[in-house]
């Protein structure tokens, strides 16, 4: 009986140690992918990656938000069509099925409203809804692979969004350190990483940075103690409500693979973690960190470097006689 | 005995049918990658998908010769660094290694020496060999990926431009229809390939289009019967050898996976397959196709789409605070 009871006892252990280590955590892990339209989500890889979205033929979705590179493409602002210089940094679509919002400012209320935007945007894909739909529907392959998860033999933007936003649904990031720290295993972050952890709680980072994504929840001032300055012309939430009082709110952007996603801030004017970290805590909370200090969170925040989306490189079924052929220099 | 005898001959036929089968054909399957370097096939396709080698941080090899859509752009000319148009059609990087000489004019001698072009052209990527040696050399994962590649805790340029060859050798389309008829499946080809390939033998197509890519193997004139006329700059070997008699001797492009390389030519003009058949006719050998005969040799043609290369997508390394920084606008 002893010997059984110890055993339960070890199995509880191990059960609460796993399930529920440090739930009191601000930050969660990453959950995992549990329903999602598999159909849906092949058919919207094969999206991501293709340029005939883009009236030039040229730029995919994938083009800004680099799967090789966080999901990001690691320029202070994005290039569009013809080379027009994107008005904000181009924020990561890993893990961005967490945000309450999409876009910095978060004019688009979900993933598949934001995967239209860009589209028809003539500052970055330039095509138009009309013309992206024209050219799918001229690729049986595609008209195929639409009747097979749609079951409709006519394809519409909504299913090409939404094809789009399953597939970005899959982009998480599991695994981190830190995740495997919140998990129970005590050994996976360093003492400097864990010596940041509970600076950035101290201090008040996890305020805004919380939850599975490390941000992502909610729209806050970036300038509470101190105004940030910048050339940059993006306004945040006051161009959504149109009120003054909403300059400078911005959606809070993840920390999840931090590393990757530089530079940073709206404008990308931060090209380090470590100038992003220091211009954060003095803009937020008027306050100076020695460089022990910023170091130590910048463990931490490279701590938040999950395992990175896996999959074979999709190859796009050709274009045909009739598909209209992309203009790059119209 | 007679069993014995009997199931040796049934043997030998079929080592016969797969082996020898139709050895008398100007086409040959196309031969397995056999001897690789698998380390520098690693490396080299991150490389290959690395937009830090331009200094836009923007274009990669994978732009122009995008491995999703045939090895192509599947644009008439290319889009270089600003948007800048390109001078000649980018020819697939798809069995490019059995490729006699590399670029249409045949400048370059091997892959190895083509991929240093694009990196420092100002026309492409616009970087300069040091500058890509410099942003490689201040990524740990790198030097530590070339150090155990090639021994060496210095990176080259030498060493860039063989790595990406060396993964460039592996992008090989085999098992296409025709090559499963050629090593003996008479039932791969459809009746209209079949007739539109004798067509083609008949007719001379095969005498410059032959060998295992099915061209790439020698320089011809374009315009041996009726002159062509184009816009298009580029003069082809004359630009290399300055001797007149070479214009328009542009290195033969490989048929491998023609359904997905449109348009073609060297200037793209030609938009689809059956303009490309229809033009080759008239200014090669002076004859006038029937529609017919353009769909059989199309049929054909389109018999020519091997398996394409599959992998799983690269992650590449992230920049460090020493990382030159990419210069999209300036």
């Amino acid at each position: 009986m002893n010997k059984t009871f110890g055993l339960f006892f070890t199995a509880m252990s191990l059960f609460l140690a796993t399930a529920n280590a440090r739930a009191e955590e601000p930050i969660e892990p990453i959950p995992l992918v549990k329903e999602i339209n598999l159909a849906q989500v092949e058919l919207g890889k094969k999206l991501f990656f293709d340029p005939r979205l883009s009236i030039s033929g040229f730029i995919s979705c994938n083009s800004c938000h680099n799967l090789s590179m966080g999901g990001s493409d690691n320029l202070k602002t994005s290039i569009g069509h013809k080379w027009q210089q994107g008005p904000i940094n181009s924020p990561t679509v890993l893990n961005s099925s967490m945000n309450i919002a999409q876009f910095w400012d978060g004019r688009a209320a979900d993933l598949q409203e934001q995967a239209g935007g860009p589209i028809a945007n003539p500052g970055e894909m330039a095509s138009s809804h009309t013309l992206a739909i024209d050219v799918l529907q001229s690729i049986p392959q595609y008209v195929t692979e639409f009747k097979q998860t749609f079951d409709s033999d006519k394809i519409t933007i909504d299913m090409v969004t939404l094809a789009i936003a399953e597939f970005e649904k899959t982009l998480v990031t599991p695994n981190s350190k830190f995740d495997q720290w919140l998990l129970g295993d005590s050994d996976a972050l360093s003492p400097k990483a864990l010596a940041g952890y509970q600076l950035f709680k101290e201090t008040g980072c996890a305020d805004c940075h919380n939850g599975p994504a490390a941000g992502g929840a909610s729209f806050e001032k970036m300038g509470v103690v101190t105004p940030y300055t910048t050339e940059n012309q993006a306004q945040g939430l006051s161009g959504v409500t149109g009120k003054d009082s909403d300059r400078f709110n911005f959606k809070v952007p993840t920390l999840r693979n931090v590393e990757l996603t530089y530079p940073y801030f709206h404008d990308g004017e931060a090209a380090t973690l470590t100038e992003a970290v220091d211009i954060m805590v003095r803009l937020q909370i008027g306050e100076k960190f020695s460089d022990e200090q910023n170091a130590e969170i910048v463990a931490f925040l490279k701590s938040l470097t999950g395992d990175q989306p896996s999959f074979t490189l999709p190859i796009l079924p050709p274009s045909t006689d009739k598909t209209p052929r992309p203009k790059p220099f119209d």
